[in-house]
């Protein structure tokens, strides 16, 4: 079978895009609306897509009231108890659900990942974060976030107690014989006993190991810290590459650093994150791109551009050029950049708010041949193993991508047209990972 | 409308009985089998029950290997990841989840039934529990579980949490206006900005204020920091009771307690546990209870008779009678009551330890009729609101009382035929609670 695009949709939230519930097909209440989420995740499903992927921040996102009020952001589901609804209406498409290792419970977070795999038949992952968000820890009893090394180091002990639960079941734990009335085998499930810096666990977990072995495991984050966890841990890595050179160096740097673990770099595959533009000539595909953000209020472009500069432009004049600024040190390294382009394009604020603005993932935008073309090259060339496809508005984007790019990468044998395997690590190609106890 | 008994169906664990599982019509992996769960979930549903209830204890239970590998309790679902899959599966029928003020997070908590809320269209309830079992708090990091006054303390402050985060939001602070691209009104969320001695949560959470206000609140318990908690902030009061009069000290006691602190007390419901044999005869449920109670092992008998006693009592011959015994300090107080009964009875270990064992619950064996007139003569005699009626095995059980005890229970106008309301409070009859910030 030739190479074929692991592909996730996307989810939580249901688009990225600042504006995707002014658009005027989008039902705005989409984030919270289940029949809304419901026939979305089915047509994933039925677009044959591997997994659907929900990210999560913990708290309201940081902005300005002035951008937050703008945002659909403030209100979504938790992504577990979304993707359990989900499972109970889908077959056979994957279950993504972003965890946080700085927030959550190790043993909680293990049974429920488990409880969804079980529930969904082997559909579940895990995607690890360690939540960047600085407003979550003031949710959890904390002044501010933990140091981003502290937040790693944290994280790879949760991974171990995590997974050091599941593998506390042999898979033959269960062997509920009527006859003698012997429900499991207790020799088959161990306590786990970790006492660590971070965390004290004695389990055993009170489920049974995951169909799946253990659930898939999905990371992001460029850091080395994040680098590391990725290359020793994940099955799946999601990234942010705008170009094919920088997604060549991600995809390369991943991969050598899982070999030198000892691990096979087919089996950690590469995921950017992608918005994606569909039409039927590329100027319609760039009209949906323009549509959209001119829908974006400046009010939700200037905090980007705060970030660039490092100085606050809530006050300036949108209709005027960029005044002088002041010199800052918290400035990201480059609002020289920023205000070199502004005097060197004449921008006004507004304008150079809008360039700032652009979404945070990558962006494919013209015809599903071009859109299919790109995502064949980087596949064929080490840019990366597939894509999390992000969609502009609801239902529009998740339509537009389905009936116009799915069936181009289906004709060229790119994606597939109906599920071969049973779960989510199956359809992917992923082995599935042995207990010690069964070794 | 005459007065109708509120019924709760215990669905996690599916059964509580030790040897559900060994019953022939049993699916023995019924705990962590989706299509069982929903099929049995749909069934409660069609029966028009109020709600099902899930237990949860956070560890496998405290049990002596020898009845530990007997118990199918060894593996069941996350309650939440499973009533949100039951939820996206059935359209009227509350989904109750026990979640823990001792282990869980109160910021992830509120988040997590807000969203079952939602999902569910207003069906959610959480059932606050301190988790007694021992074993959970070795897998949170403790060595032992809190102090019962301690676990109290803390359950109020949780309790004060999540309720607080739920009032964050206002009915009205999603205004949603594609036109102006306003989506939420900022004075209308609220963070909640709570420092006390347990918690300390910033606020607003991230998704809408919940369908029903808050979900319903359930509680259990009978010692005096339960009844407190439960009289100022419990809908529903899980009870215990094995006589009428038992039954009503604890209705009146509770109802006493919510009424001094300015509560309606017909606003609070007391429902007891109760395990439930039905047949065609009276005959017919004791031999049903009989079969039952005789494919329970000893092995799982005896760490009850260990209890009872203050001694362990694994080593003793079951087919002799009950040795002499050292005189212990830890006994429950009713050695003596215990000892007393083996000599007059003349029992050996295996009848006493039987006896024992007696379910937890209150039980009730009998034709539908005279299962109906008792639970008529307590609805209508301050002995409950109604009950969590507990099933024996699956799906007979199940079976059993929908065909023979719901048709009883409707004919004399004691359960409804269909669902009258949206949401879980208005099928139960409680008032939606209203924010703050809406007043
Ligand atoms: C596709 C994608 C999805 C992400 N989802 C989340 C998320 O749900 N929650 C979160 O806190 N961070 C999320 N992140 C951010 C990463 O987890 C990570 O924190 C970030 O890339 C910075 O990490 P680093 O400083 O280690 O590079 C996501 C990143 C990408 C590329
Ligand atoms: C119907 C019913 C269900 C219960 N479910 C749970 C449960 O799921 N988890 C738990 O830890 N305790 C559960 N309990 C126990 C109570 O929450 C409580 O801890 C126990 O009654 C002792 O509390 P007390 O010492 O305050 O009286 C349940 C009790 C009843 C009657």
């Amino acid at each position: 079978m030739s190479k074929q695009l692991c592909l996730g949709g996307f989810m939580r939230p249901v688009c990225l895009h600042t504006a995707w519930w002014r658009h005027p097909s989008a039902p705005a209440n989409a984030n919270f609306h289940w029949p809304t989420i419901k026939s979305l995740a089915q047509k994933l499903e039925n677009a044959c897509f591997d997994a659907i992927f929900t990210a999560d921040h913990l708290a309201l996102m940081p902005m300005p009231p002035a951008a937050l009020r703008r945002s659909a952001t403030v209100t979504s589901y938790d992504p577990l108890v979304m993707l359990s609804a989900i499972a109970a209406c889908t077959e056979h498409i994957g279950l993504i659900a972003t965890g946080s290792t700085s927030y959550e419970d190790p043993y909680l977070l293990a049974r429920r990942f488990a409880s969804l795999d079980h529930l969904s038949n082997g559909r579940a992952g895990w995607n690890i974060v360690t939540t960047v968000n600085p407003e979550a820890a003031r949710n959890f009893g904390l002044e501010n976030a933990l140091r981003h090394s502290d937040r790693y180091a944290r994280a790879e002990e949760f991974f171990d107690v995590v997974t050091g639960l599941w593998d506390g079941w042999s898979d033959k734990a269960l062997t509920m014989d009527k006859e003698s009335g012997i429900f499991s085998d207790l020799e088959k499930i161990r306590p786990l006993n970790h006492k660590g810096e971070f965390f004290s666990v004695q389990g055993p977990l009170n489920i049974a190991r995951p169909v799946q072995g253990w659930p898939v495991i999905a990371l992001a984050g460029a850091s080395e810290g994040a680098r590391d966890l990725a290359a020793r841990s994940a099955d799946l890595v999601f990234g942010n590459a705008r170009s094919l050179e920088t997604a060549q160096q991600f995809y390369r740097d991943v991969k050598a650093r899982a070999r030198a673990l000892g691990r096979n770099p087919d089996e950690i595959k590469i995921l950017p994150a992608c918005q994606v533009y569909v039409g039927a000539t590329r100027e319609e595909a760039l009209a949906k791109k323009r549509y959209m953000d001119d829908l974006v209020h400046i009010e939700s472009n200037i905090p980007n551009l705060s970030i660039r500069l490092g100085v606050d432009c809530s006050g300036f004049d949108p209709d005027q050029p960029l005044p002088e600024l002041p010199v800052t040190e918290q400035g990201q390294g480059n609002q020289r950049e920023w205000v070199a382009l502004a005097r060197r394009e004449k921008l006004t604020v507004r304008e150079l708010a809008k360039r700032a603005a652009e979404s945070g993932t990558g962006e494919l935008v013209g015809t599903a041949k071009e859109i299919a073309d790109q995502m064949e090259t980087w596949l064929m060339n080490e840019g990366c193993d597939g894509y999390i496809i992000v969609f502009h508005t609801v239902p529009d984007g998740y339509d537009d991508f389905i009936t116009m790019v799915v069936p181009e990468l289906q004709r060229r044998g790119l994606m597939r047209t109906q599920y071969e395997g049973n779960t989510l690590r199956e359809n992917i190609g992923l082995p599935r990972p042995i207990s010690p106890l069964d070794k």
